[in-house]
């Protein structure tokens, strides 16, 4: 029920990778029981698989407070569907609604991994080369050294599944390269990261996100989400800055009409639907979390990323190298 | 003598202000007499105005650390020239220069205004309508809700005469739009905001600034450095990701060389050199400071721009505002 245009989006997203899945998951759909069967209805779906439907009364809305929203809706997709996957009638939880509900829900039902202080959600953003992953994104805003060390060792752990890369490299966050340039926080923090096992390079710029110096940028939550929401402005500032161009001439239009397929190619880089979801790191499960505006192939991709998470054994393998980082 | 090209570009910058500001202004080349007459030697300026050259024997270089650099070399180009400033030989200064160096002697030799607890800069984003002023943008990286306080009203102060705009909407930069979002410092920084006499709009998050949504945003200078050297790479992005897409072929490689004037023209406007540099606010002088990499362009436009702050009286403006909000 989750996103800005469930259940719709949500159970063709389904659909889709269920088809694309070839019969490696099976999917339960939770929420309002009739208006998932109406929306599977209005699919004429090829794939001879069909999502299970698993109903809950209630629905967290965008606009509910997470703190309470637990607690007044016990019934809502969100904590059916979360508590489903703590009973291991489920693999994962994906889930494309409030996204603080779904961060709080899931640590407080599936619980946090042994070690793990602060849970985190990272975000992959495109780069020159391969796409780097900037943690935290916006559960943790107020954060000590501590935090953004454990943020490192997760997300290391998570890129180097991802990506097949043994040993990620990992930067901090920073106003500098030097190891004096930063706040308070990133100081302590980069002379952690400087003892650990980790293969950390020091701290990165803002500029180097894009030019993707590091696999993984460690951040707290609250430069993180600043970041990733200008991020996901860009196409749309460049798309008004375009229009603007074609609107001073019929040349002008007609050139970028020629342009327009190695345009939406790039912009298309830009897309973070592209990747579906980020994940929560650090709980007793596999959590995605998705953006309220997320399309069918958005979901469908938060479905396959959930489904590859339970195959790496993500929990096991961030579970060892925080006893490794002691 | 700053910048990455100095002494050749400043001087090409400064012979082309002078040309451009038509007898408005005069100007005193600081640094080393030799090299800086040589350039002009070099350039053929038809200009009939020429800068006067005040020697410096001494040279903060970019890697110098800003804290010792002026105690280090006390004949510095830097220390000179903000000396011309205050002794009044010069109503303001500009330098492309160790951007560290320049603050702290900025602060040091020409003071503070009174009420300001902490100087700082802004920096100019372009945005789908009127640019977005984001302050600070690095020279503050541990703040209290009274800095962030003081920057929301000298950086209203300031795009008011810039944009010409009596009550410029300002906006805390934050993860989330309703009041209860964001980290300890920005939460208690909102109260304060709410009940000043700034036109504040709340919060505004990281996609709203090239929404252009509110005229100035305020946040800490680490978030502000980060974000402004990401938005300044994201030209070089979109250019690696173009020429990557003209690679596929020769009808790729037509298409984009047909569209290129408008690429260009929308490129352009995320070019942070066409602003010129950013203004050191709170100091008891203007001071004006540029990239590293500062073409003569900029060095230009950023002579012009503190020409204007001269004119705005933009020190007695910041001074008023203070007083005024108490």
């Amino acid at each position: 029920m989750g996103g800005d245009f469930a259940p719709s989006h949500v159970v063709s997203g389904a659909v889709e990778a269920l088809g694309e899945s070839g019969g490696r998951i099976s999917l339960i759909l939770v929420g309002d029981e009739k208006r998932i069967r109406s929306e599977m209805d209005t699919l004429n779906s090829r794939s001879g698989a069909k999502p299970e439907i698993h109903h809950a009364s209630e629905v967290v809305e965008m606009h509910d407070s997470p703190n309470t929203a637990l607690k007044a809706k016990r019934d809502s997709s969100i904590a059916v569907g979360l508590t489903l996957h703590r009973e291991k009638k489920a693999d994962a939880f994906v889930s494309a609604g409030n996204t603080g509900a779904v961060l709080s829900a899931s640590t407080l039902i599936l619980g946090r991994l042994k070690g793990v202080a602060r849970p985190t959600i990272g975000a992959l953003f495109p780069t020159e080369s391969s796409p780097c992953f900037v943690v935290d994104a916006g559960a943790n805003v107020d954060c000590k050294p501590r935090h953004l060390f454990e943020f490192a060792v997760m997300g290391s752990v998570y890129v180097s599944s991802l990506l097949g890369k043994s040993e990620p490299t990992i930067g901090l966050l920073s106003i500098g390269e030097e190891d004096t340039k930063g706040n308070e926080v990133t100081i302590e923090t980069l002379e952690m990261l400087r003892k650990s096992r980790l293969n950390f390079v020091g701290n990165v710029e803002g500029r180097d996100i894009l030019k993707g110096k590091v696999d993984v940028a460690v951040c707290d939550g609250f430069v993180g989400n600043i970041l990733l929401k200008f991020g996901e402005s860009v196409p749309g500032f460049l798309k008004s800055r375009l229009k603007e161009f074609a609107a001073q001439g019929i040349m002008q239009k007609i050139r970028l009409l020629v342009a327009q397929g190695g345009l939406r190619s790039v912009l298309k880089n830009l897309d973070y639907q592209e990747y579906g979801g980020v994940p929560l790191l650090g709980v007793n499960g596999v959590s995605i979390i998705g953006h309220g505006g997320s399309t069918p192939k958005a979901i469908k991709n938060m479905i396959l990323r959930a489904e590859e998470m339970v195959r790496w054994n993500i929990n096991q393998k961030i579970q060892s190298a925080m006893e490794a980082q002691g």
